[in-house]
């Protein structure tokens, strides 16, 4: 970074890993979209829909792939994977503010808990006896980390973030606001007219770089640990039950449900509204769409999906769905009807 | 409000527009339900199934249309918006206690924020610098508003919410506990092994009367805003991704998901658990039933639903759910049938 | 418990009402898994599937049932409920850690408020005026209990808990982090170019030993309560509406969502993101598998399902999902189809 005349492109194109189209001296210093940007942004084409506005934007700079370089009617940054290489052209122009390092003085800090070099504790938050929170952490207003956690290197808890307890954070974790990891696990036992609780001992794993929604909630396991792997992705308002298991790389989008003991494998993507149920095993490189849900093991790769139906007139619809109802019938009918029409052509054979 | 002995119903008649049957000078100083309601209380009537009960209420007065007064057995106060009318009745009968203006304090209020006049905020708060809390407005316990936000005057943000960061809110918005509201949108970009953040930098953006439901999540826009438009109304735990555009009026019922950079356009009425897809567009006037799952665009106005069947029987369905799996064989199998038997009949003249 | 060296099986035997089969002078500890108990562990074997488990475990006991006591290579507590009896066993090995009573120095607690002995307020906490908290209730972190609320004695409120305003918990209640009890109910009257607030007055009814999940939502009734029984199960991120009625030790599974006004009966089990529509009533007994949806009373007991499909490759799931749309016109042809055969029949005759 150059200060407020911005960074030139050669630089940006050195540290980011893309070739210059164009010229490298020009000085950039902000990211806008093609159709918002300006003389001083850095915008991109990865999807090639928004190709159209190519000729159109304004920008100082667009991050194409090389089979863009001819339609560019400003500079370029070119790289294969243009998104990604945006990506890490905005954490360069626009870094995160940080906040200063040390302890707000509202926060309570147990004496028995250990803080890293520079990190940063905002107001009124709580960290509990026994936990480490490791150097370069930031938490954010009002976040609670329990008692006997380990957050790892430069992980950001934001405002209202709260580690119930037995929670361990790898490095570079994020966890966006009102997200809860580690409550207790659902799980009860039905003893005549009353359900006992099962304590619920064990605690959350998650791994390097992963990212979790707001509002999303993460069980602690029953006895053993419920496990997030490294740069798993974990949108908004997701539940992941007791003892499930989401493996490396595996991206689940919002509002999803995962019930308890179920492991997800690698390299999946979840869709948004999917429902999986307890004790299944989805394997490695499952694509399944949203909405779907999820009742027996799935082996993997592959794309699935289950549930949903295309939106119809409200009218429409009705007609259908109660047809859902008849289904069965309709195929033993159909079947009936086959059988009858082969047994006729047989008799006039 | 005319102390404890109440209103007369020609005082609230003339506050709200309304009309009095009967008695003018009787007094009344609450509001209940037609079935739970005593002498002193206003009730309503808007449903017509609750008919029924007008002629057993005890209440003071009720809240009719013209049709239902000469069913009336006490009071009325007539209009031809019951519902509504009854609203305000409630709102002047029961006002909403307000705390006493000031800042608590514990409340951790940046030197660089600015409050408006009348500002009451609650233990806990974090208001961040840059931020500016227009009249009125208040904050309850533990409430955090990050940096360079404003909040227009005589809003009401309730325990807990969290404004991250970049948020814009009108006048008169009411958000509930739990809400998040900017958190990061859900974008990475995978670059061979892993995922990298694209920065989220736009902000969100939310008109005047917004009410925002509790642990409900709207994010913040990837480099343009998030935006939700005058009167729109979310419920509970719902989740709003980046870039998302809700348009003026529109109502969203609980547990509801719409992912990234999708349009909802005015006057809408989207039920509750719908999942609707990225990229979409959804047009002014729609009403999706709830439950439904939306992947393309849908042109409005009109009534439009998808992917929920009818209650059965758990045996009764899980005939009909496995017959949908062989639904397109059916299809085929039906369409061969018809061909033959129009074969035959054709040879057959 | 008898300090670091444990507890015999004999006394835990007679604390939970089980019996021992070996030896009842065997010390153990701790609970862990079939697979991870060490000799000093407790573990137990309630489902069939995991009774290979049963040779192999490395347990100091395992709490079984009768039938598999002849399998026990080990020592056994032997009880027809065998994981009620774990349950209990394990919360006489594992107790949790109570903080130590007292109000923490950073917590608001209104001078109107009362407190029962021996409860703990946590750091951040606020308790709002009118409000009585029972014997041995504990508050952990940035717990916000508004005005006018009862919290029955021995409940556990978790960190981040926000109970907004007139809400009445009962004794052994445990509210897991971010739940949010008391909210306004989703109430607005249309009126022309705008939506009128109906101000929500009700309360919220908890019974006792309810437990309530992370981040799930509750919302106090319009102008009655809310009500939630005894022994009521919530996982997290539920959604309960204003004016709901859930019965005695009904559980109700995780991301689930209850629209307004609706009666759930007692004994019931909803499973995982089921919707419930709003003003229905589901009677005792009904048990209703995850990912249904309900927009019609459903009479108890029973059980029920709707909406969802077994998964399939997403190529399959695509031609069927077409053909959903398609279903009442493949009806009527089926049915044509069969008139037509049908009366070539009678002719043929």
């Amino acid at each position: 970074m150059s200060g407020e005349a911005g960074v030139t492109l050669a630089e940006l194109a050195e540290k980011v890993g893309a070739r210059v189209a164009g010229n490298g001296d020009r000085r950039v210093n902000g990211v806008a979209t093609l159709q918002g940007a300006e003389s001083s942004d850095v915008t991109f084409l990865a999807n090639p829909r928004y190709r159209r506005y190519l000729a159109e934007t304004r920008a100082g700079a667009v991050v194409v792939s090389e089979e863009y370089v001819d339609s560019l009617t400003t500079d370029g940054l070119v790289h294969e994977n243009p998104y990604a290489t945006f990506a890490r052209v905005a954490a360069l122009l626009s870094p995160e503010r940080r906040p200063e390092p040390g302890v707000h003085p509202t926060a309570v800090v147990d004496p028995r808990a250990r803080l890293g070099d520079g990190v940063a504790v905002g107001p009124h938050c709580t960290v509990g006896a026994g936990t480490l929170v490791g150097e370069g952490c930031i938490l954010g207003a009002s976040v609670t980390v329990g008692e006997d956690c380990r957050v790892g290197a430069n992980s950001v808890l934001h405002a209202g973030v709260i580690l119930a307890a037995r929670v361990t954070l790898g490095a570079r974790v994020r966890v966006h606001s009102g997200a809860v990891i580690g409550a207790d696990g659902f799980g009860f036992a039905r003893d005549g007219d009353v359900w006992v609780r099962v304590p619920q001992l064990g605690g959350v794993r998650v791994g390097d770089d992963v990212d979790i929604g707001a509002n999303s909630a993460i069980d602690r396991g029953a006895l053993d640990d419920t496990v997030i792997e490294d740069f798993v992705k974990i949108d908004n308002l997701i539940q992941i039950g007791h003892n499930c298991r989401v493996g490396a790389r595996t991206v689940i989008a919002g509002y999803t449900g995962i019930a308890g003991s179920t492991t997800i494998g690698r390299d999946c993507m979840i869709g948004g509204g999917c429902g999986i149920g307890g004790h299944l095993h989805i394997g490695d490189g499952v694509v399944m769409t949203g909405g779907s849900h999820v009742t027996n093991d799935v082996e993997g790769p592959g794309m699935f999906s289950s549930t949903t139906t295309p939106v119809q007139t409200n009218q429409m619809w009705r007609r259908n769905a109660v047809r859902f109802t008849q289904l069965d019938n309709m195929a033993r009918r159909l079947r009936a009807l086959e059988r009858r029409y082969n047994e006729k052509e047989d008799e006039g054979r």
